[in-house]
């Protein structure tokens, strides 16, 4: 018998299972100051507490992926240490927001399990919760995964498959964000002189920068989200792979492409729920992230009225400028260079 | 008509325009510990509480660089981000010391204007000023920049040039460093048995070692103050230019000169004032940074019976040993390899 | 006569000779937050506050080896600027639990010298101590390098070689943990359902994960730490060197193994004791480090029905997986690819 987690092979699995996960993670400045260096936002809720005071928070939470990544790097010993590939994202919404000082942990639930027709793997729904140690949920989200079985001659399990939203509806939104004061926001501070209602749907916006990523800026980053999958960090067997080189964690290519999106979102202050999400092609290190937004659509959130909501698909490419929005063809084939394809809800002044 | 920032071109400036910069930005032990991390620097005032506290500082103030970084950072996307050449600064002041929660804010007004002879160009000379959430300056200094114009065709402004002092007057200094208690500095702790009276106008120093910068490294930095200047972080684009690289943030090459110079300049705690700056030659990754220090002149100031003002030339190589302390020739063409001329006052306890 | 410093050579210590070393150092939560995303540690006491208070810390405490680095880091500029090789450690002992907010000095008496055969280096012992501004001490440890003469024809010191004792005794360990509530302790939390007793002497376990260091991951610990050690820093002078490159400071590589330890050690909790480390071959970047530990011994400690204490081999090895072990041979030759042999005391829950 090993003393070292071998992860959960599909078998391990069942519908209805929860796991707690390991190591319960306080986050101080000191990742708010890491966040900043390694992707850049300019986004001036989350980088001053003056501007964050005046608008009603108690100070300046740290950015809401941040969040994410680290309810996220929880879950990978348990969920994803065999996974072949991470599917896919949906139902995300972001509950309370988190602030320096606050210890956050997360639970999953296994909401679906459905094996593959060839055998050898299945796919795993979990939903995930991102709690305080006080109980309050900061976030939940849906992530699918093709895990391994441990033996390829196993039963396969009854097929569930969880019905999962298309899209968070507008009025479960906000639960992150207090009631803001309007005359608080300072629009050359917040460094865009646009508001919710100068956004429609259709519209698209070129976010025009390019960040290249480097192989230390990615694993610090995945480190300090103690996220430990394996291909992210071993050069030495990853040379020996499919693509000879480490896997970036495609949560980095979120964060990399929301701050490229200051330019033309600045006002995008809050990212309210993860609609849907897609890893369409693999980062490395060498490689420069471009991105571009579209408004899906736009709404106003029941009994609030110092914040709507746009809904955006976020796309960020690599080595390719957005001037021309590359995205898919009508069957759903994403164009060359496309890297994410990212559904979201942010919230803006109105 | 695009959300996104496209720069101010040269004939968006006017003489005596005031423009608020964007991101408020609250400094933490975050980005100190980064500071620190990136560049190694050793001062005793800087690195401890309790060191700080026993010269008469409430705690650490943070590196006066990093207010520097900082400031500049927030005027980039306002002045700069159509310019061609970052030409020189001058004027510079430090006016209060920064601490981890303090909130920074910049300002710039335009008080320069000079179309260059081949029409496409001009020169915009701006004062940035940096100050807290409250209302205190803690930093002001000019600097003048090459702009692109919009329309090579569009008319020349009437050329406003600003008389530049040649250094700050030594009795404008101090106002960002409190009145120390002498008995409180402890050599041994500092890092140096030399004081104030210990140096001469005239006198060279070799800081000996030399640190050799990795693409991440200046690219983390960059991010941290919020510096959104294209050159610095996209290959994509950078490979086909003029250099075929990433261009390094000129402040970059600042601090880690000023890290350098420690060792031979550890008592020189606080730099009070920027005379002029000047980078001479572009950095790259994988060059390696060396420094050397001359006193350019000694002066007490007035009513100040704790420190002691060195005006000091630091100079950095890239390539380049300083044992020879290459500078430039009698015609003020700088020697291969210099990559910065910088003239500032530095305190130093008497 | 030159303000920079030279460092020591073998010449200038003698037995008895104590040195305050420069430069304190206030830890920071931006300190814990960047050594998180360097070496990507999971254990919870050290990543959570309301997990360490549940055990009865006011607060996490800060990685040892953070403390170990920043204590050895000051050493640096007196002990072994002139150093050959760093030979050895032994006899550490974590005395006190250090915290965000504490500031770290460090102190080292010349214990033994003895000068080598060939008239050109000796080997200098210290005991090194870290203290708290209150005094508090944090750390001791002996270390010894080999140093350079200034003038090989200068006479050799009467050698004193100290006796330095095989491991610390298990009833001296525990000063640096506080009396601990059992029942706080979360196995699910703490990822690892393994205790104290689930342990036995002569058992080896393979940590699997590999971890490949970027030279900008060790030159920014490296500068985190405010060690000065050239060698690690200066590509332009390393690339003409007896390696062509940077050489990784050996604590990184403690770091990073420790971290991989996890998996398999996960209620390792604390190091309580160094009992020997040896740099076995150098690391340099792209390399990718892998471990292994052995139980050497457990213990009770006298007084405490809290922890138990493992001693512990870590072995560390660069691009070769640990699954077979690899270690010495009878002779005590080192196999190839091993790069540290590192034997301290870990506590645990009972």
């Amino acid at each position: 018998m090993t003393k070292t987690n071998p992860g959960n092979f599909f078998e391990d699995f069942y519908v209805g299972q929860v796991i707690r996960h390991a190591t319960p993670r306080t986050v101080t400045e000191g990742d708010v100051a890491l966040y900043t260096a390694i992707y850049g936002p300019r986004f001036a809720v989350q980088s001053s507490d003056a501007f964050a005071r005046k608008l009603g928070y108690p100070r300046a939470p740290i950015d809401d992926l941040l969040t994410f990544h680290i309810v996220f790097g929880k879950t990978v010993p348990d969920i994803s240490l065999n996974a072949v590939a991470n599917l896919g994202y949906a139902g995300g919404r972001f509950l309370a927001p988190v602030y320096p000082g606050d210890t956050l942990s997360a639970v999953s639930e296994v909401i679906g399990l459905k094996e593959n027709s060839n055998g050898k793997t299945g796919v795993v729904y979990v939903r995930s919760t991102g709690y305080k140690s006080d109980g309050t949920e900061v976030l939940d989200y849906v992530r699918w995964v093709m895990v391994n079985k441990r033996d390829p001659g196993s039963a396969a399990p009854v097929p569930v498959v969880p019905v999962l939203p298309e899209s968070i509806d507008p009025d479960a939104l906000g639960d992150a964000c207090p009631l803001l004061s309007a005359h608080g926001w300072d629009p050359a501070l917040a460094g865009s002189r646009f508001r919710f209602g100068d956004y429609v749907a259709g519209e698209r916006i070129d976010h025009v920068d390019g960040m290249t990523v480097e192989e230390s800026d990615h694993m610090l980053a995945t480190r300090l989200y103690q996220n430990t999958a394996k291909v992210h960090f071993n050069q030495h067997t990853e040379g020996q792979g499919r693509f000879g080189r480490r896997l970036i964690y495609g949560g980095h290519v979120i964060s990399l492409a929301r701050a490229l999106s200051f330019n033309g979102l600045g006002a995008a202050f809050h990212i309210a729920a993860i609609n849907a999400g897609r890893h369409v092609a693999p980062l490395f290190a060498g490689d420069t992230v471009y991105a571009w937004s579209e408004v899906i659509d736009t709404a106003r959130i029941e009994g609030r009225s110092d914040v709507g909501a746009l809904r955006l698909r976020l796309v960020a490419t690599k080595d390719l400028p957005c001037r021309t929005f590359p995205y898919a063809d009508d069957s759903g084939v994403y164009a060359a260079n496309v890297v994410l394809d990212f559904d979201y809800w942010a919230l803006m002044p109105l």
